[in-house]
């Protein structure tokens, strides 16, 4: 799956049931009418009953030189779930799962369906408000490392 | 959408419905045991009766260079489906989908769960077997414009 080229998203929750976020590549669009995406969580994770009570979450797609966010969130600088959401600017917009001030964007959703395969659970998320910067570069996952994928392709002659 | 950088995949199937495939950036790894993938098939295509009644698909992860291949299998080069698969090197590799000698990744799949989701349908695919060349550059699409995704990053030393 390394040679999968991948978004990097910031994927929350906020509610009852507690407040909570991981990195993630595997989100994917499902349909435009209704407008509908799909998160993959471990079942293992501690955080897959907290999405599932709180019924919405929002997919922060990071921006370049968001490595670091995406790390803490990756759970690889041991910083705990409440330090994870200071560092950055964090709001809301519809369904009240945190959403990232400076992401490329931000889809917020309601859980739609829920289904289980094997060892992770599918989140179909109903797309209730969508916020973007277009003027971002993002960051992407691919062959194990980070990249910028630039907003507009660099061409060669602008390489001089 | 357009915000989610994505690697670029031709999805193909064939079998005693036929032969057919499509350009795809909907594609998501879903479990690594089993390894399963997810692909998102339109309801309204006509290739959709013929990836069930198959029960098998391969996913073939595009590189840089091949944005005529994927204009080719989105439909936008008004060459029919017999005469797409006539231009590049396929084969097989366990069940009997075309796989694309020269794709960056081929994932060859049999269909072991079928979910409807609105406008579309989301076809699970159990992993049966997988080639990769680990050297090619991949081939993404962001932005609503292809980009070409360095196996290693470019830094900023090497732009001399």
């Amino acid at each position: 799956m390394a040679q999968f080229g991948a978004a990097v998203s910031v994927v929350t929750t906020e509610g009852t049931a507690g407040r909570c976020g991981f990195t993630c590549t595997a989100v994917c669009s499902v349909t435009d009418d209704p407008p509908t995406i799909l998160v993959c969580l471990n079942r293992s994770s501690l955080m897959n009953p907290v999405f599932k009570s709180n019924g919405v979450f929002c997919v922060n797609v990071l921006g370049a030189g968001q490595e670091d966010l995406s790390a803490a969130f990756a759970g690889q600088t041991g910083v705990n779930m409440a330090e994870r959401f200071v560092r950055d600017r964090w709001d809301t917009m519809v369904t009240g799962a945190p959403a990232l001030r400076d992401a490329v964007g931000s889809l917020d959703c309601t859980i739609s369906d829920i289904n289980e395969c094997g060892t992770h659970t599918i989140l179909f998320g109903s797309v209730a408000s969508v916020r973007v910067d277009a003027s971002r570069d993002s960051l992407v996952y691919f062959n194990r490392q980070y990249h910028a994928l630039p907003v507009a392709p660099v061409r060669s002659e602008q390489v001089s």
